[in-house]
């Protein structure tokens, strides 16, 4: 990937690309540099010296076009290429990151979700067939996978983790409330929904 | 609340508190210094100032005792409080919200869920009844609320914000993938799982 963009401002390409999609799904065309650099939150010198390592994308004075500039980021993201994922644990939880429509538009698709409950296999989960978690090792050896979800209680995960981690995934992301043990050439995501629950009460609590 | 523990001590506590929670799951009465600094991830000249600021919870040879430790990070995270919720779409997302058991225990309590679907009205989800959206406002007029959990689409996202904070709610836990314009004294905390998907993206990408 291009090396030469600071690690600052690839920081906030998730930001540029959460608002450019939405002004894009909201039908804009054109922003001005002003609005933008307000709505990342960045001055219009950091919002210039940003797009000029994206490339060039409008002219300071008409604003930048939306498209073009939603194409690059999503390039410098990665979103452009596809990675091929397994989920597991098809609870209320697991059902709602299936069923996250920004997946598939972002490259990553569902190949198949795992499930302790043998009931659920032959099922399918928003397009992606179920199948039981003692066949989850099989399957990764038969079909290379970039990315493994851990939507499962606490106390499956790690088993599950090594289990992906064998299975050769690069990346794992983790909404069970734990943290892994994995080795270091393996990524980990963790999204903790606990943790922003603590976070809120501890902003409720300082506001007393 | 204490004002006389730092930012950067206060931003730990969730870390504490996952960590010694889940010790204390596993039924260990006891930790070590060197082995609590090194999962919160600090050196343990600062982990003797963290829990100097907590309190005393044991001697630094003998290790300090999980249970105590646990109850004062709660206290200072405002857990022991409890707190009155709804939460407005009950789709996976808010399914998966709403069956969450650390809610309760963390002195969250689930009041009301609301849903634009009036076929849920009278049903229950994890305890809690279900009601049309459009009697929100109603609700909170006639009931004093704290928090507000968002998880219906995008679209109906900010409107949703706008009833809650007119009903008077002080923070929202926003799980929409796109941001609130609220008044400054309503405490926003923002959930995106498309976030952490384009973390991941960015750091897979940035591995090739």
């Amino acid at each position: 990937m291009d090396k030469t963009i600071s690690p600052r401002t690839m920081g906030r390409l998730p930001i540029y690309y959460r608002y450019l999609e939405e002004l894009q799904r909201m039908g804009v065309d054109r922003i001005s540099s002003d609005k933008l650099a307000e709505r990342i939150g960045i001055t219009s010198s950091q919002l210039r010296q940003d797009l000029s390592a994206f490339g060039q994308f409008g002219h300071h004075g008409l604003g930048y076009h939306v498209g073009p500039l939603l194409e690059r980021v999503s390039d410098l993201l990665g979103l452009n290429q596809p990675h091929r994922l397994v989920l597991v644990g098809a609870g209320n939880l697991g059902r709602a990151v299936a069923s996250y429509e920004g997946f598939t538009r972002r490259g990553f698709l569902i190949k198949r979700i795992f499930d302790a409950d043998p009931q659920l296999a032959g099922t399918y989960i928003a397009g992606a067939p179920v199948a039981p978690v003692t066949e989850l090792g099989a399957y990764l050896a038969a079909e290379p996978t970039d990315v493994g979800v851990i939507a499962t209680p606490a106390t499956a995960a790690q088993e599950i983790a090594d289990t992906l981690v064998a299975g050769g995934v690069r990346a794992i992301w983790n909404f069970a409330p734990v943290r892994l043990a994995v080795p270091d050439h393996v990524l980990v995501e963790h999204t903790h929904i606990s943790d922003s629950l603590l976070l809120l009460s501890l902003r409720l609590h300082m506001q007393d």
